[in-house]
């Protein structure tokens, strides 16, 4: 139970503080909090929750990990789908709790939240093309890093700090591409709460492109163990 | 005695690096310090004094980290008491030098200081239930993490670094909301010294809402430690 | 075999998500990435596949790194043509698929890529003699951390941290200069993807100069640690 | 003879680096490395020279931290003046660097160079009071920390870390008080290779606040260590 608990929180914290930085600023560019400070926030929060409740525990955040981790035979397929369900779960609720906080300001609109996008939604108008293979490249190296770190005893101690930085550097490439998801249970807890129609329309991408790259990061990530 | 001049000594050094660059930040936007580098000189604040003065001995530096220990019955009620007094008198010996600072260039006003406000006082108009909301989960993250790296043995001489970036990760997100507290120690060292009468009547929300989810995070995290 | 993977899979990412962000803050720089967030990107690149990949491989990811370890004796010179072979080949990779990013964006046009220059194709128009010292002592201190931070065992544990921070230092500073190379394979890769002609005449001195500042290193450190 | 190499070694790269960052910031401010990157750059040279050679032997590279650690008892009289003169010979190499690179630059103008100033030579305005408060406090925690980092062997192989993001915190705060010094041999670098006449003349403050901010820390360092 105590895993399931650790998705739960741990994906409330990275939605709330990284989706909450990201709308912020987006709403009041005129403030400097810049997307460096967005990329920062969402490295730091998976950072910072890892050390706290993951380690032994999973603290995958992040289907697209937890089905990489059942390509890698890491995590089983029954506890995965639970491990899903309680991401989802975490997003939709550090995505409503934004959601109260954004309407107590008379100055904000919801718009399209924290969602990702492609095309005519993408940031700065990235086509589909470009868009499916940032989220596919991105994920995998996530999911990759994050299985290799996770493994090495040596580095254990900084695998947390690691998750978090790659996450950064993420961020930083691929914010202007597509508001950068690699994570389907962000991009789905921010298109429930807009009042927009494209978040829910364009969201195949981002539960497809992640997924895809999650799994192959599983099997690459088992073939170099053994070479 | 030690932990005490700890508690005084980290406190003055959160609160005069702290604030010192927030307040330097809202006089001269133009300058380009931006609320990217607020959020890491709090966090580079406890950090590097953690690692100088605590680990062994508290380094709380803050009435809410103080109640969640106490909370979590990792510090006495009488240590505690001892520990926000000195906590009160770091933040405002640090706020007074900041003061002299301050008044020594003839471009700037002391205006609000880096006093936290809400509603009309809010850095972007943020209304007082998510001022409240924002002040109480980002407070029971932040005592909630403290707990738990500061306990795990496996993770110890990383603590300050995870405390310190959970600092940073907080204010990327609320600067613009209620310019950050989750210390009411830090709220009180800026109503103190401001000319102006709403920091102070302000003030009973950076109490409350940082000692309400220090005290939640204290005892979740008991039950956490159980399950 | 696996430490030729390693140096491609390793280049690619560096390229992708380094020059990446480059790329997408020069064509959109009112986007608020800015040169501070390309700083961080490629410094967390090395850090983040250093620790997935390498440690007790080679991760050079740079022929200058590896020239500089046959000149420290660390690496036999059979060995190093082929890590430098496989770095410009995953350098190549990662410039391609962001070359298929770029094409696939109607607002950005290729331009120079993130060529590096000098004289007049200096970001700020920075000499001939300025861009190669700059180039020289930056790489000769870049592959001097890089071989004492792998061959200290105390310290294992953070050498890719240590060289991601330097890697960050280094384009802090440089970004401005020669749009910072220190790479040869980095060049080369922009230069062949870019519609201009002077990133190709230009690029003798992005050989030139690190792989000088490289062999150097490589003597220096033999050197210091017989002292 | 080692460790003499090391603070001159040392000593240059900080120098190069970190006043480079800055001469370059302030030329061209609209290149948007910022004050942010400026403050990086200084925390992030310290932090890698110091694994790459630093630990057993001193690193100080700072007249301050040297006076302070003989006020601590922990390096001679006659070593320290040692340490101190390499100081200010690699600081002295770093500045003569930076000299030539910026003359290769016909867009720029050599101007304070990276100079420390106070009163109407503080960046922003503030008086000498507020600049010899600020450099003394600032140094004495420099110190106080770098001090008890490099003692406390359960955190050492974090103490370079710790000693670079304490450099960086300090300026992110106090660059707009006195162009941040707390390093004599930092400012005398600088003031050596202006064509201005005021750093030479206001360079005693910053020899001044910091040595007794050294001296200070040194002594408290013995005196907590003994509580």
């Amino acid at each position: 139970m105590k895993r399931y608990i650790v998705e739960l929180i741990g994906t409330f914290w990275l939605i709330f503080t990284g989706c909450g930085s990201s709308i912020i600023t987006v709403a009041f560019p005129e403030f400097g909090i810049s997307y460096v400070g967005v990329a920062l926030a969402f490295g730091f929060s998976i950072l910072t929750i890892y050390y706290a409740v993951g380690g032994v525990l999973g603290c995958h955040l992040n289907p697209a990990v937890t089905i990489g981790a059942i390509a890698a035979k890491r995590t089983g397929i029954n506890e995965g789908i639970k491990y899903i369900a309680f991401q989802l779960l975490g997003a939709t609720l550090g995505a409503g709790i934004l959601y109260l906080i954004v309407t107590d300001n008379e100055f904000m609109e919801i718009g399209s939240f924290a969602s990702n996008g492609f095309g005519k939604h993408s940031p700065l108008g990235f086509g589909v093309i470009a868009c499916f293979i940032t989220e596919f490249i991105m994920t995998f190296f996530f999911v990759f890093i994050f299985l290799r770190v996770t493994l090495k005893t040596k580095n254990s101690n900084l695998s947390g700090l690691i998750i978090g930085l790659s996450l950064t550097l993420i961020h930083l490439v691929s914010i202007p591409i597509t508001n950068t998801s690699v994570n389907p249970a962000r991009s789905t807890s921010q298109a429930i709460f807009t009042d927009l129609i494209w978040p829910l329309e364009q969201l195949w991408l981002f539960w497809l492109a992640p997924l895809s790259g999650g799994i192959i990061a599983g099997l690459v990530y088992r073939k170099f163990n053994t070479v």
